[in-house]
């Protein structure tokens, strides 16, 4: 046990030192250093929370939620600092799933053998 | 991106060549060995896999299929090759969220920061 846990945390440094990280900290730290920037950016992050719950929930999501989402992604497309943000965060999430299926592969070769 | 995917497949050998998973696959190997067994094993799999899509699409589960079910559950339980290879499923998947969670520390940390 101590060797794979070992061989994840070797991992976890390393993604600590990439390029990839350093970059969405940095897009991160852009938002967040304007403060109505970062408001734009709370509220669309709220507001995807709220939406998603509904969605689990199988809860009603009313026309005006609707509309009201459109409008902020419009608004957030138009913020050249969250757009870098969610652009850097879309590149991390396509790494953390590289890893995911890498890291599957064993099992994933059991079960189909 | 060539570091942490090697990173990744480093730790995919670690994995490959761990204790815990030469067990699984033992256990594995174990069930298939026999027939009966691998055919209430493979049963077992088949009915979790119906209830739980079932389930996601939020359908009906029949009284007869929670029955069915759990009469499964039972025959499974007394059957020590595959209630073995229960166990050690449950130990690997404990690795892997274990792995998930050292894996995702950074991105935590960047979010709560
Ligand atoms: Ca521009
Ligand atoms: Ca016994």
């Amino acid at each position: 046990m101590a060797t794979i846990l070992d061989s994840a945390k070797a991992l976890e440094q390393t993604i600590r030192e990439s390029a990839e990280f350093a970059h969405l900290k940095q897009q991160y730290d852009n938002v967040y250093a304007d403060e109505a920037t970062k408001k734009l950016f709370d509220d669309f992050r709220n507001l995807q929370f709220t939406l998603q719950t509904k969605q689990m929930q199988r809860e009603e999501i009313t026309q005006e939620e609707i509309i009201q989402a459109q409008e902020h992604v419009v608004a957030v497309q138009q913020n050249e600092k969250i757009s870098a943000l969610l652009e850097a965060e879309q590149q991390m999430s396509n790494v953390i799933q590289q890893i995911n299926q890498i890291v599957m592969k064993p099992l994933e070769e059991l079960y189909n053998d």
